[in-house]
């Protein structure tokens, strides 16, 4: 099998994306998870832009990562000398193994963004290149905008590439830096390129056409050995080429050989991980890593996926660490409620029990429920029904207080809760309503449950559900809750919205304190994880 | 130039992605947007599995789409009879000018999941094909799993195709169900089956393996003339193949026609409006689209877009009506406020006004206000501005309080509003915060605007802004109300959802009341309707 080399650039492209900023500290929590992965390059950042970046090479040479750690940096600037160019010095004293450097190879760029002749711009990559080489660096050759290049001046892009060759560069990787090639073109540029240049070849595409795996794919297939990309596509204006597809549709799908299985089994934890820590919200449907990715909604469709999975999936799950989920919701049937605790490890068999768990749901639904986007509440209830909970906490009552006047905004909240036989009574301020009531809630059990403290909630919708008389109808709250390493989302309905938010609130708080309940009564497992469904 | 046919299926396979839930209403206001789109075939929903998609039939008819408006179901039931099947029978009395026919082409699904014999299947497509026909529909045959099917066993996936041909199918799509083929062998397939079938051919992707455009693409180079898809790639699992990446890619990379450029030109504003309907949160980095489409952050990125956008820029966003963004601001351009000033009659002109309502408008985006999807906030505005307003009502404070007890839940609400000289105290009950604050100030302006009355809160929407803190972010509400006639829609932004929703509710009274008091000026307007826009 053909190896394909994986070039990480999350952290030095990735977080030119909207909303992406990461710290030296996370960057070598990401590099640590990337070797995991098997990563072969991981791009740390440009030295030269930047002290963090520096801080960053610094200390991740302490790590001692298989992959190769790579610093970013331009060729050098015109009329000027290798020596002397302060980025290309960062680049040598970063302590990294491999240097990527960027330089142009379509002549409108050299024309209208450097400004400067098509001469000296081969002499910038030229000497550039053999300046890296010479203090013992592996030298990467970004060849931006390439396509658009070779569009537009096919000898001179190809004379750019050549005189990187000709200087010692190990790759050669193309740029789609705007991303605006399709998949057919990057597939018969690449092909004459790489009867031209004969070297090794990598590709670099964006997502600007939606078409940044499949243009990364397509130089594959045209002899690329290397391909970059970021985690979770994060990358600036549409995005760089997603890795978490690229990674399974080489090695499941197109027979390349990239990392171990055991590796590739860790692409669903590693993409939750990144996003986490770049405190991105991951999509639902992301493809292979998303909450949906294996999320069965239709009622026919879940027939057949209980039959034989392969109805409708087009990879066992378990390959890239997701797995199966059953929606249950207004379009499924039955044969969904009984997999979903199949999934829990609950016996809804054939007792009487189950028929009341599946009355209560479509009844539930019936009121505007939606246990789709809310699989904590939808496991409380099987779980309820099944005699597997005990009580943490009982609300006695609530009241919320929320002042506007010239002094601003006030909100308040009161909680009367019993735990055990105690009965706690507490109030607490918020930025809302609903902030205030879950700042009293946790006031009152934090003395009983100090691990409610990891907890937060990281995503809050309303939905009107009727929508004849907006404010008097009934509204769906839906909260999703997080702590370090796990997510939940539970679902309240009233026709007040207050209402609706407790009711969620306090599914989410019932559902962490369970989990953590099950893991106390389990030695092996660790604090922060503990029992909570990773979905 | 060749034309594809777009065939938009976000009514129907859109709804099948996680936490996407259209009412009738819904649907009803994405048909419109749709059709002014420019697209070929609009599929409403499944006529056959729910009331709602008969509401939607029933009131569809009265749009006039230019669309052909498209019914869902699947060949009859097996072992059955097509006159005796309730579900081709909902879609025949459906009103739609087209139906399409979901059926089996790969053996083992016949086998796995309908259970019967291949050539019962056969008789099924057929059958059920001729049927919808026999009733003068336009008959679109979906092949499902077309690909999966094709590779397993070719002799019967094309024997599948030329039976829907036989009975009459106008159109015959290739599904790829699972979303698992690569865009290679989709352009195989597409050839071979193009040649032995002679039908009009068309597409339908899912997005699990991240190549639903470029499979998409694939097909149409192949020979697909209709391509299926969603807005925004809404849809199961991973989702469908977003229709909005699709026309642009198809209309200016590849020379097709699929809609005018004035169409293309509104792609942008439809993909946010049916986000808004869907309340899902429109990725910033969606390519086309998104707000970070064609935003610049890189330093040497702005300064070679300055001298030319070409340098980082794929097309000109305004193609697809979005705009480059060079800044961190968040900014509408200042020619869409001097426009949509025109467009109400009102002089920003050339003035230092303009400037400081310029100003005002990019300041609150920066803090969260969207006016695209609230109109009356930003026409309020603009008109407040230009000295065009008097004030109806001054707010002096309010409170609100909700006691959840035993007794069920109460919510009240106090205002102190002064009315010209006069100061107004009133209490009221409501079903929840918001409708108790709506009640309160009813009570307290009816009796000096009586046609308040008339006016009643149509949709009501909250969104966190910042999902870092879920409780303690900013939201954003979004409040839509009409009369007999007009809909218009206002917006507030708080960290407390009182108070966001308080601001977006006295913005939509002021703006009923100043159209109601022009329209006493004005002796031909009638009561009901004067003075608000109609979106």
């Amino acid at each position: 099998m053909t190896t394909i080399n994986l070039f990480d650039t999350t952290l030095r492209d990735g977080t030119q994306g909207e909303g992406i900023s990461l710290t030296a500290e996370d960057k070598l929590k990401i590099a640590l998870k990337l070797d995991a992965l098997g990563v072969h390059y991981i791009e740390g950042g440009n030295p030269g832009s930047n002290s963090k970046d520096i801080e960053f090479f610094r200390r991740a040479r302490e790590l001692n990562l298989s992959a190769k750690l790579t610093a970013f940096g331009s060729t050098r600037r015109k009329n000027s000398v290798c020596e002397q160019d302060a980025n290309l010095r960062h680049l040598i004293e970063s302590g990294a193994r491999a240097a990527t450097l960027v330089g142009k190879t379509w002549d409108f760029h050299v024309h209208t963004a450097l400004q400067t002749t098509l001469e000296e711009n081969l002499a910038m990559i030229g000497e550039s290149l053999a300046f890296v080489k010479r203090h013992g660096m592996e030298a990467i050759f970004d060849a931006e905008h390439f396509f658009d290049g070779y569009k537009a001046n096919p000898e001179y892009a190809v004379a750019a590439l050549l005189k990187a060759k000709e200087a010692g560069a190990d790759w050669i990787v193309l740029c789609d830096t705007n991303g605006g090639t399709l998949p057919n073109e990057i597939g018969e540029i690449v092909s004459e390129v790489a009867l031209k240049v004969q070297a090794n070849i990598g590709i670099h595409a964006h997502n600007d056409s939606e078409l940044a795996v499949a243009n990364t794919l397509a130089a594959v297939a045209a002899g690329a050995k290397q391909v970059q990309g970021t985690i979770n596509g994060y990358g600036e204006r549409c995005g760089n080429a997603n890795l978490v597809s690229i990674l399974p549709n080489l090695q499941l799908k197109m027979g390349y050989e990239c990392v171990s299985a055991e590796q590739l089994a860790m692409l669903t934890s590693v993409a939750r991980y990144v996003g986490e820590i770049a405190n991105v919200h991951l999509p639902v449907n992301q493809p292979y890593v998303g909450n949906a990715a294996f999320a069965h909604k239709g009622g026919i469709h879940v027939s057949a996926i209980l039959k034989d999975s392969k109805t409708y999936e087009h990879i066992a799950p378990e390959l890239v660490g997701n797995k199966q989920r059953v929606l249950v919701s207004e379009l499924a049937g039955q044969s969904n409620i009984v997999s979903k605790a199949q999934e829990l490890g609950l016996d809804l068999g054939a007792n009487a029990n189950s028929r009341v768990v599946i009355d209560r749901i479509k009844e539930l639904e019936h009121q505007g429920y939606q246990f789709e986007g809310a699989d904590a509440s939808l496991e409380l209830l099987l779980r309820d029904a099944s005699g597997d909970t005990v009580e943490m906490f009982a609300v006695e009552s609530f009241k919320i207080m929320c002042e506007k006047s010239t002094a601003g905004m006030l909100s308040e909240a009161i909680v009367r809760i019993r735990v055990e036989d105690r009965l706690v009574y507490t109030v607490a301020e918020g930025n809302g309503p609903v902030n205030a009531l879950d700042n009293a809630l946790r006031k009152a059990l934090v003395q009983f449950y100090p691990g409610i403290a990891d907890i937060h909630l990281s995503d809050y919708k309303v939905r009107v559900l009727d929508e004849k008389d907006a404010t008097a109808a009934k509204v769906r709250v839906l909260i999703e809750s997080s702590n370090f390493k796990d997510t939940w989302s539970t679902v309240g309905v009233s026709s007040n919205v207050i209402e609706a938010s407790w009711e969620a609130l306090v599914d989410s708080i019932r559902y962490a304190l369970l989990g953590m309940a099950r893991s106390e009564l389990s030695p092996d497992a660790s604090t922060d994880s503990v029992g909570l469904v990773n979905h």
